[in-house]
């Protein structure tokens, strides 16, 4: 039966980590891609930079090129593993427009530029598929694309950066500074020279956009999303989070709610976070993400996996390839941009959330009655207040947490707390969520 | 733009929880739906066998039919929620054999006819969808059947039936006996009057033939299934089990891996299950369902989400019926039956699992001997043995965990030991996985 299949020829942009991958994959098991997708592929052309660069898998020398016309013009799918948004974004509208499906792992891309590609592939027929882009091999683009498609969803909060959930996870279990932990997960590769992009929450937000776009039909972009990293994060407020019962985490949370006007809209976020220790997501540690999807039919569901490196989201890559090699041979298409919805985005300052405010105070009577006056006259209502150690050269440190407040109000009351004559400085502030 | 959609006429077979949640949906959210979709659909006619039977939800009388003619004849796409074997399997045939769309929810007839279904669909150019048929609203047979399709999975491991999970929660978590645990299942409306069906296993032994089919493209069915449901599991196993850290899941099973000749073939089975009490599988109670993916390049995943219920099984069968009506509106199909891989069914004596067996033995010199000689000679080897009691009436009690061994092996050496002198009675024996 194979023999009568027909052949598409792919072009892929990028061996490094899973672009090789995909190259050995496709090679050694071609003939279950060929029994899966009802079409033969090969590779046609190979995008490097450097052609004698050393790589992990043998790639014919002939299919090498530094030219992209090469690599695109002609092919039936290109596969986008460069990263980043130039040259990238030039050579998958090059793809698109010729009316070639695109298969990309590319966050920064699509959350920066999704809708000019979506427009691209829908005025050509073309495919546009994204599945490496979020999660590594967690089918979670797949799930809010498709399958889910007959639910309302609600809410997706999820760990979708695996360093930062290394380097939580590194100073929650052993103890360590963050500078300690950031220096171990550079040296085991699980982060970058330059660990920004990932420590500064932005890999995360991509992540985010790109999610609450599928899952409320709306165009979120990078620049929509509220971030905070986790920068800031001491050994002692993991100590703290310990003590509470409770662990930090980096969530990207996406949010369909009305507004105090009671105006429907999409708050995207990303910011650390304290979870309770029992909570689903408390225990995904390492490199691994995991996404929780609320549809208001569905009720929650997760989504748990590996989130990065090569095999993993290679088998993403791979995932989407038969897809679009099934529509290009029999036809059908991936879905196009949904954006019918069309919400508005909320101000971050009506973000409704839990917190926790860590203050160093003067010891002396009437403090917490001042204190507790500045979060009453904010807005902020006080659930639970301890202060656990005894006061120390004339202060001590109080840790409150708050009923859901809106951010707004949260921002005011900081500024408040610290004019106050009261409080020595606020040490922390924190995120809570899922109690 | 919403005017200009095509419309599509929906047969609804069923008005019971789900069904009646289906139509609800449909009727409220039906803008969302055609923005979805990119078809209008409404219900054309409802099969049902008492039109005057008191229902959840308002359908409008005329609506109603007890002739199938009439809610299959002519429809684009039916919703099959009647369950079992037949009559549904004669509609959802007449359906698929007049090209009309199948969404179905209906586990048993999958798993029992399931080629013959397929069969027809291709003949006719029909698609059949049924992500509601296993563990509700977790969209698994789209993550098998579409989303890791670039993968190859070697194991699919789950929770997929709650009644059960909520009867061995109950008797884990508040020392109750399987019979009162039962009791309270079917009280509370988690267990039917008849409660055969989910705890013999049947139930998660037609999840698991779907789930194996999709995972290794192979023609897996009911009758393939080692089953053994959760009826002999007594109060003593779970408090066995907690001593040892562990608890005790009714875990549907799939592998493909290879027997002692090197033949690759398919291992499916459904069996109480002892997992460390840490698993991810361990904390999924309730009614809640859970399947861990095992993908060569994937790695593991976990899908983890409501299994039963009417609005979440509605998520699925909606979500199915998005594709499905966007397929009939704009070409494209749902994937068709994979077999290419037509592995054999492994022989379940040749199954590989670890086991734990607690015996009553007499008291005396020597036993320890005979009975590890046993294991010797019957291929088991023993990997832990503790015994909690004093020795009580001139017996003792000792737990043994083995290795992995197989499961022939494991048969004959009950049989040695049930014959020996030495042992007074083999009190149970139990599957061991995830360590």
């Amino acid at each position: 039966m194979t023999e009568e299949l027909p052949t598409l020829r792919l072009g892929v942009l990028g061996a490094g980590t899973v672009g090789s991958q995909v190259i050995r994959l496709l090679a050694e098991q071609g003939e279950e891609f060929a029994a899966r997708s009802g079409a033969r592929m090969h590779v046609g052309a190979v995008l490097v930079r450097t052609p004698n660069a050393p790589r992990n898998t043998q790639i014919a020398p002939e299919l090498l090129t530094t030219d992209p016309a090469e690599a695109i013009d002609g092919m039936d799918i290109v596969i986008e593993l460069i990263g980043g948004i130039e040259p990238a974004r030039t050579h998958v509208l090059r793809a698109l427009n010729a009316g070639i499906s695109v298969v990309t792992g590319n966050k920064a891309l699509l959350a920066a530029h999704g809708p000019e590609l979506y427009a691209a592939a829908d005025a050509s027929g073309a495919d546009l598929y994204y599945e490496a882009a979020v999660a590594g091999a967690v089918p979670v683009v797949y799930g809010l694309r498709e399958s889910l498609a007959g639910d309302r969803i609600t809410r997706v909060i999820g760990i979708v950066n695996g360093t930062t959930n290394f380097i939580l996870d590194a100073m929650a279990t052993r103890n360590l500074s963050y500078e300690a932990a950031l220096k171990q997960a550079q040296e085991l590769g699980f982060a970058e020279a330059d660990p920004s992009a990932d420590v500064e929450g932005l890999d995360a937000a991509a992540k985010c956009a790109i999610l609450a776009s599928l899952a409320f039909h709306t165009r979120v972009g990078i620049e929509d999303v509220e971030v905070e990293g986790i920068t800031r994060i001491t050994a002692e407020d993991m100590e703290e989070a310990a003590f509470s019962n409770r662990t930090i985490k980096l969530l990207a949370i996406a949010e369909r709610r009305k507004n105090d006007q009671g105006v429907e809209g999409v708050s995207v976020r990303v910011h650390p976070t304290l979870i309770p220790a029992d909570s689903p997501l408390a225990s995904v540690d390492g490199a691994f993400n995991a996404i929780l999807v609320e549809g208001e039919n569905a009720g929650r569901l997760m989504f748990y996996g590996q989130g990065a490196g090569g095999t993993p989201t290679a088998s993403a890559v791979l995932s989407d390839l038969v897809a679009a090699a099934h529509h290009r041979a029999y036809g059908g298409h991936a879905p196009r941009e949904s954006v019918y919805a069309q919400l508005p985005l909320l101000e971050s300052g009506e973000n409704l959330s839990r917190f926790q405010i860590r203050l160093q105070v003067e010891d002396r009577l009437g403090v917490l009655a001042e204190v507790a006056g500045l979060f009453a006259s904010n807005r902020v209502s006080i659930q639970a207040l301890h202060q656990r150690d005894d006061a120390h050269d004339g202060a001590s440190v109080i840790t409150l947490t708050t009923h859901r407040a809106k951010e707004a109000d949260l921002r005011a009351l900081i500024a408040a707390l610290e004019d106050s004559d009261s409080v020595r400085s606020v040490m922390s502030t924190l995120h809570v969520e899922g109690e």
